[in-house]
């Protein structure tokens, strides 16, 4: 049976322009899909539906994060004077070293797919720590949610702290119970696979050469995504030089693995990706993970996102928590723009990002890692936020003004449904100890 | 009689670091000043004073803003696809223009007022428009409010819509019956005059000599501050060297007229400020004040503002409503920070600002221009937000680490309580159409 919604809907299709429709219907079929977006229930063909008339609201495609570290949730926020290396070493990982203690990841995890719920983001590629119970519970609060998300069990053996390293095997055997509660989980939900494991090198320095070759036969072997670090700082990248002499780049020492675009591939940051590395993206088909507040905070630099639009490389947005402080992808969106204003005004060689662009990047482009997620053209699984902006509308403003005026100066009180796959999802339930 | 109150007291007396008082006392005298802050009743010589426990409440100085135009409050989060010049033009200049309106400008205004209460701005630093009445109502309003502000009637009078632009003549009488408004309503409401008006020519490319010259003799008669727009964008420098061609630099362009530290003096931007004009700053006193969230928006650039601070020069924060988008100078101080850092990272040569270093900029260094405002030493007025962040603290924190992630993460439903010179502020009333 057809459910019908109408608003003001709201969405892209390409980079250049959003679609919209003053009043509009939208059609979502009993598998949770976009059947058509009209003026009017004929031109839907859904004349006997049921519609959901959603008044004066916003409708738009849900938000999708390309790249967040779940167990760094507590340190949002927190430790914003260090650059990246000093920033692992003294808060991050002794932060995902209490991940080993179920009870801690529990309280953790439930407060951040709760607050994933909260922003509006209803798809996300996750880093979990090494640990496989707590990365399964994770796992599974999302699956509770109703939510889709990849997630990585991280693997790690090399340059920190004992109790965040594990062996090859454990990591391999780890992977594999991973799966298996998927696929028991998968037919337990009758649910397409929203929420699945994803291979995660957390990054090379981090990884052995036997690490890192075993992680790319996990990919090969049962055809999963990958996500990992790339060439986010300087002095990162030249310990990679350090560390991985003979690969032409930093990028190279994941191809050289089978981890750079041989499965599905997102890798987060690119903040100086060039030359041989930018065209090996593109060769591969990687896609970038733009992570522009954690850019700031961690004093990386600004990732030059026009110019892998303008060579067809396709880019999504990342909250990056902890790096980043921004859980919502709409404020991502704002500092993505920013960005690409001071490349802009430091070169003037290319223009800066549009409102629509970067909604498209979070959108549509970052929801193509997910499958047919992120627009409302017919097919699309419906991941949809109603936005009810009234309380920011103290004058007249067009639609589109709305939406700006949303992304810059709205929050998670204007959001007031969420859908994921045609489904509303209206939380996560209890937060333990929290006070809402 | 003097009131107590006791909470986890974090305030600044220089830049490099914080006071921090857990659980401790506050004395405010019945002239609204702080008389000490102590671990103890009887430290505080006040053992027989009434006490407000704030609780687990952290208690801070409340914020200011040096750089805002109320008139923009429409246009907050719109039209950020263009530069300067053509924003003034297309957006800015036309919005303006409604303010001749008294009804408009009434519910703006009302809005504006609002919402810096509701962020927990207390004092401003506030650019209206050229129209006298519309401006003496929104000095009205922050004095009902009571609320500290200086309010400039903006003077212009070339390269602007006509609707905009105002005599020589009409301009000084138009201060002086804002003089002579504030002068009775200072009785009237028997308090410090919290509320006064500013001199406030627009920028030079907006006044003729002929309009700086009588700005600057009206600050001199009667012993006004003035606020301007100083080296914001290279497009506007280079027009104010066409048309001040005398003037050794922008700045030197309002020395000339009297309107550079001659009375107290704050310039927006300075994001190209260097060489002469930093040291005519230096010379004169002048306030910079740094607007990091409308420099990133407008593709102004990035102000040097470790450099002013390594030269002793006075920084405050500026939202820059609407160039700006965060009417919270909480979020300004990120963005201060995200500024430096990018210096920081290009050039290394300077480290990048400190959480304290934005906080003491944002409380007692902007507070400086109104007064003694901005800390909790003895003999400054109260201003002070209290700050309730349970739902922010899903873990153990320090207080300083809540007051990190409160700057960080927090908005206006973490603020709880807003005082100013002493007395509670608890809202402007009636907003109309509002939702609220």
């Amino acid at each position: 049976m057809n459910k019908v919604y109408k608003a003001h809907i709201i969405y892209t299709r390409q980079a250049d322009s959003f679609e919209v429709l003053e009043n509009g219907y939208i059609g979502v079929n009993g598998k949770g899909c976009v059947t058509g977006v009209a003026a009017d229930l004929a031109s839907l063909g859904c004349e006997d539906a049921e519609v959901t008339d959603l008044g004066d609201c916003l409708l738009i495609p849900a938000m999708n994060d390309l790249h967040v570290h779940a167990p760094q949730y507590r340190n949002q926020g927190l430790a914003m004077d260090l650059e990246l290396l000093p920033w692992l070493q003294n808060y991050t990982f002794p932060e995902e070293m209490k991940f080993a203690n179920l009870s801690y990841a529990e309280r953790m995890y439930r407060r951040f797919v709760h607050d994933l719920w909260r922003f509006g983001t209803m798809r996300s590629c996750v880093f979990a720590t090494v640990h496989t119970e707590s990365t399964r519970l994770l796992m599974d609060l999302f699956r509770d949610a109703g939510m889709g998300a990849l997630v990585g069990k991280v693997a790690m053996n090399r340059n920190c702290p004992a109790g965040l390293q594990e062996s090859v095997e454990d990591m391999v055997k780890g992977y594999e119970e991973l799966l298996a509660c998927s696929q028991s989980s998968r037919r337990k939900v009758s649910e397409a696979d929203k929420v699945r494991p994803i291979i995660t090198p957390r990054f090379i320095p981090s990884c052995t050469p036997e690490m890192l070759r075993a992680c790319g036969e996990l990919a090969g072997k049962y055809g999963l995504p990958v996500q990992s670090h790339l060439s986010e700082n300087r002095d990162e990248i030249a310990w990679v030089r350090e560390l991985e002499k003979e690969s032409k780049c930093y990028g190279d020492a994941y191809d050289r693995y089978g981890l750079f675009g041989q499965t599905p591939t997102v890798m987060a940051h690119c903040v100086w990706t060039a030359g041989e590395e930018l065209e090996l993206i593109k060769r591969r088909d990687v896609m970038v993970a733009h992570c522009p507040t954690s850019n700031f905070n961690v004093a990386s630099g600004m990732a030059p996102v026009r110019q892998f639009l303008d060579e067809g490389i396709h880019v999504g947005l990342g909250s990056d928590i902890s790096g980043g402080h921004c859980l919502s992808i709409f404020k991502v969106m704002v500092y993505a723009i920013q960005v690409s204003k001071m490349h802009y005004q430091q070169n003037h060689k290319r223009p800066f990002l549009t409102l629509s662009e970067v909604f498209w990047m979070a959108t549509k482009e970052a929801g193509s890692f997910f499958g047919r997620v992120g627009s409302f053209e017919p097919g699309y699984e419906f991941d949809a936020l109603v936005i009810d902006d009234k309380d920011l509308n103290h004058d007249n403003y067009t639609v589109l003004e709305r939406l700006e005026r949303y992304i810059y100066l709205g929050d998670d009180r204007q959001i007031t449904h969420r859908f994921c796959g045609g489904r509303e999802i209206t939380g996560i339930g209890n937060l333990g100890t929290s006070t809402e």
